[in-house]
């Protein structure tokens, strides 16, 4: 199998993508890796081994760059990294960088899949049950409720090919569980949900996210934005909060490394990393996106997580199981 | 000054409620206090002070019932309450009730002020900060541009009145920070808050929120909800998670035991109860909304800010402030 990946992109890059690609590279020897770089970070890269390449690129996408100069930039390395996926030198695409780049470049350069309206971005949660997955996270911040039903539909072939769930459950966020909550939106969805023959278990609120009682949680792009950052924010500012605290005198010292390796596993549990990224839904091609702040860690996973999706033909899959075609929202 | 307080509503009603009510009286004796309660638990109580009165109801509203029932349950408590307003027998209601049937019934008996399109609920949130002003959080899933727009004129003078803050700095909750970001609505919304002449600061996505790097929030209801529901459950599912850690073994237990005074400093930092709740926005009268679990303490802070808001003339400070007549969205 062959890889790209755009080593240009996310906080770290281009380190973690190069040391997650390389540790990948040593236990994946089959396999094939290309490397999409700038020419002095290429320049810069010591000698790398048989079944890693390089590939320059001639620029970047910004994080915050808007997606309508992804088109003067073909030189950017998502766009040449995804261009691999689809001149087939590459199976699937792993980049850090600006999602709306790679989901611009994965659309414009792999298509969509037959009947799906919007491409959707999927996150993997780490909750107290385990993983879960989030959809849509910022690709289509206005929806329609067919898209929410097909996102619903995406999310439940990653869950069943991805995550080995059989049968997933299948919640819609929204402001309340009672059926009659929510917005025109999700009252909409949810009628059209629980008709679709997917297991529906109804709504959710954003207090039940990190408590996993569900597989697949859908919405639109920005209110599953603003729930994951609300997330990311309150885990951020509790552990500011608590490390100040712990730090605070002698005694909350000593404490603090007594407690040491527990508040580890809290960390380590709410820990995105584990997960590496989530594949684009909807795109005819795997291409996965990774954290901004990904470290080669995630990196690696990534690529592991671009080789189950190629394996388990999950694009064909979820092509498959996208059974609505509606119009243009 | 008298207070209309529904004792009926809230996880903890009437016992907190009661309790609330009769500490605030202690202290504000020149005032009086209606406490609307069902006639068995009106027998139940001992022995009032002077300034505490009983008023019997016939129902209660359930925290998850249709508001389209409470035209039917004109005997409910938050009817009666609200209604003593209306009479001129009280000044203020306070609620820990069905916010959504505290709503509609200050919506029915008191009416909107003057240019409102909809009365907002906002949420007073700890963050790192100080305490920072979130609205609206529930009453509006679906709002229009202008809506927001006076959202934020409302909130501008809670801000001003009732926390001090001259020229509050005035937010928007979107998936992005720069201009361009957002759905339809909030890109409307952006545009319109830019040129109102307040202090507008731009974009602020779900991570910013307990950073309180802003006076006011503004978004609609359902994004409200979600963001503050899932900071609610993102500490609540870190604070079991670390609970859990803690009380794993003999170490652990010890560590806790030296900085258990810091965690509580953590927790009371977050704590809402010390906040006692906000009044609805954008209604011809006063009338506090608490959250449902809401404790004693929170309650007499609650009857303490509906002082503040009878004293500071907010309802009529309000009414000046929304200079924007829209259609019905």
């Amino acid at each position: 199998m062959r890889f790209a990946i755009d080593a240009m992109g996310g906080d770290h890059a281009p380190q973690a993508l190069l040391e997650g690609t390389l540790t990948a590279a040593a236990a994946m020897t089959a396999d094939e890796f290309l490397l999409v770089a700038m020419p002095e970070t290429i320049q810069a890269i010591p000698a790398l081994p048989a079944n890693v390449q390089t590939r320059p690129c001639g620029s970047v996408m910004g994080m915050d760059e808007s997606v309508e100069s992804l088109v003067q930039k073909k030189d950017s390395s998502i766009w040449i990294a995804t261009d691999l996926v689809k001149k087939g030198e590459a199976d699937a695409v792993i980049s850090a960088g600006s999602t709306a780049a790679q989901m611009a470049a994965a659309t414009l350069l792999l298509g969509r899949l037959k009947g799906v309206t919007r491409p959707a971005i999927a996150t993997v949660l780490p909750t107290l049950s385990g993983a879960r997955l989030l959809l849509d996270v910022g690709a289509n911040a206005d929806c329609t409720p067919e898209m929410l039903l097909q996102f619903a539909e995406m999310g439940a072939v990653y869950a069943e090919q991805l995550q080995g769930v059989s049968k997933p459950r299948i919640a819609l966020l929204s402001n309340g569980t009672e059926a009659h909550k929510g917005n025109k939106l999700t009252q909409a969805a949810y009628a059209l949900i629980k008709e679709s023959g997917l297991h529906f278990i109804g709504n959710r609120e954003g207090r039940d996210i990190l408590f996993g009682d569900y597989d697949v949680i859908v919405c639109d792009g920005m209110s599953g934005n603003i729930a994951i950052k609300s997330i990311e924010g309150t885990v951020a500012a509790l552990m500011s909060m608590i490390k100040h605290e712990l730090t605070a005198n002698f005694k909350s010292k000593l404490g603090a490394a007594l407690i040491r390796d527990g508040m580890y596993r809290v960390k380590a549990a709410l820990d995105y990393q584990e997960y590496g990224g989530a594949p684009l839904l909807g795109i005819k091609g795997v291409s996965i996106v990774c954290h901004g702040s990904s470290e080669a860690r995630a990196i690696t996973n990534a690529i592991r997580l671009a080789e189950r999706c190629v394996k388990s033909e999950f694009v064909e899959k979820t092509a498959a199981a996208v059974r609505t075609v509606t119009a243009e929202g």
